[in-house]
């Protein structure tokens, strides 16, 4: 195993503690629990947005911590869900008194540690809602969940549902807002090599020099099948059949198309996959006024992509355009 | 080797489309010859930037096209030099009618061939003047050329000369800003895995299991030397000492600290060398008042890092605030 670490154990708090460093304009990353919550603290009267899961996903979520996208994230271990503690200190910074929504990945250990946070928050006088993200269409249940995993429509989640609470949008309209992009967000993933949890040591599965495994999860949970390498169009293709079949979209409707690579692969291949995907919505009908392209939602040192349609409305697309600044993803401001 | 492409011999292209495809708002690609130019063209009576080499090295160039950054960018084939023909008609598509800079990289291959593209604008009136970006403190000369190679002082090059192009600099003022981070940046760079050039299909250079390279080149040409692979502080000290030492900076300055991925190095990571690299440099008392953490000038799917330093005084730092709207790099705007 070859990597840019000191202990196997210490690289979460070593590597947050170099993030806080690096972007003091954005954010406070708390030591004990370990937590990152915005610079300048909860926004009054805004609705709070907490995020948080596994490490090793980075620049998901704490990335995402600032104005117009969340409030708080609550990175665990590496690939290990956060506590309830954390998460509970995350939800009182991040509560403005406008109640606080939770944007919950969905794998077991998240969303039991997230309900119960939200449970300890309540019983402090916070009001906490919470959704769960479920968008990758490749297997109906899998290693760490019960129903589908949750992926790279978190970020899109994130973003828009943050959009909603800095425009002012009251608790139970960001959950709505919220759940409509859950509703109308698809997404599938592949795997050309498997990544190494430091503390594990090892690859996390195994793949042949010739093969690749198609609706791999962000953890390398078992997808559908490995297949033998192929060409980049048809790996392309058969990530975007199922996500849009998934999707029942038709001709003339709007998307957002989002190709996020798993940490590994190099930007040139995701531009490469975007080109061909661009390519069969335009071929469906489907018009492409939105896109997002690179490293968003990773698995380590992972080689591979993921897909993710967005169904686009006018609100959808004013959320998604809305100023947004943070360290991982800043526009209009 | 495996990688998301089609054809080993239309990587750069396909993958220049779809970036065309993803970003319509900040350029527009020109397939024959192969180059990338603003959206809306040269902006009149502002100095035009233009940068290029070899592709593989994602998101430069491409990725820094638009307000406050470059004009017209010029991708090679992988780890190739553009050509002449290229760069000027990249150079014809950036002149405003104020001359046009040329940001180098200083490799031979590109140095001829941006001298050759000059002397063809010269002959149809654009004036041109060049800059070359020798960063690199690993070697005095390489395989590919005299000097010291240009690395990711070449980002920091565009982006702050772009913002004085931006704000009205005639050519001799741009040219003197260029000049001045050059003078004033210093970068090294350690690889834990080689990369593989699609046409080459196999791995550039040999590192066994257990060994780096401290030094390295970003095409993986050879650095300094082998070591046994080390924990990330060591690995930090002995890229940063020799930047620093070149740089003769001492306590009380203030200086940019920017940590690069080569591409297929976990965000973590990243973030864990600037850690460690930020406490270096205070312990020297120097400030770190700016940063940047992340993948901007990589090597493929190359596993590793590098350090770069800019000393900053005042002017340096606005224009490094200044905003840029680029598909790679945003802010202020």
């Amino acid at each position: 195993m070859k990597k840019l670490i000191n202990d196997p154990q210490r690289v979460v708090p070593e590597s947050l503690r170099g993030f806080g460093l690096a972007h003091p304009e954005h954010v406070v990353v708390h030591e004990d629990p370990l937590f990152v919550s915005r610079a300048g603290g909860a926004v009054k009267g805004k609705v709070g947005l907490v995020s948080g899961g596994g490490s090793g996903h980075e620049p998901l979520h704490a990335g995402y911590v600032g104005a117009g996208m969340l409030d708080a994230a609550v990175p665990g271990a590496m690939f290990t869900s956060p506590t309830p503690e954390p998460i509970l200190e995350a939800t009182k910074a991040a509560d403005g008194g406008a109640g606080v929504l939770h944007i919950v990945k969905n794998y077991t250990g998240d969303v039991l540690n997230f309900e119960t946070a939200a449970e300890l928050a309540e019983a402090e006088d916070i009001t906490v809602k919470a959704v769960v993200v479920n968008d990758d269409v490749a297997v109906e249940d899998s290693l760490y969940t019960a129903g589908r995993r949750g992926v790279a429509g978190t970020v899109l989640v994130e973003k828009i549902a943050g959009a909603a609470a800095e425009r002012g949008d009251d608790l139970d309209a960001v959950v709505a807002v919220a759940e409509k992009v859950i509703k109308n967000v698809r997404s599938m993933g592949v795997a050309l090599t498997a990544c190494t949890v430091p503390h594990a040591g090892k690859p996390s599965f195994d793949l042949a020099d010739d093969e690749i495994e198609i609706g791999i999860g962000i953890h390398g949970e078992p997808g559908r099948h490995k297949i033998a390498m192929a060409g980049a169009d048809e790996i392309t293709e058969r990530l975007l059949e199922p996500v849009l079949e998934d999707l029942k979209i038709g001709s003339g409707e709007k998307v957002l198309l989002f190709v996020n690579g798993m940490g590994g692969t190099p930007l040139s291949e995701l531009y490469l996959v975007y080109n061909h995907a661009h390519d069969v919505l335009a071929g469906k009908g489907l018009e492409v006024t939105r896109s997002l392209v690179g490293n968003y939602i990773t698995s380590l040192e992972m080689q591979g992509a993921s897909i993710t349609v967005l169904r686009l409305d006018e609100e959808l697309t004013q959320l998604w355009d809305a100023p947004v600044n943070t360290p991982a993803l800043r526009r209009g401001v």
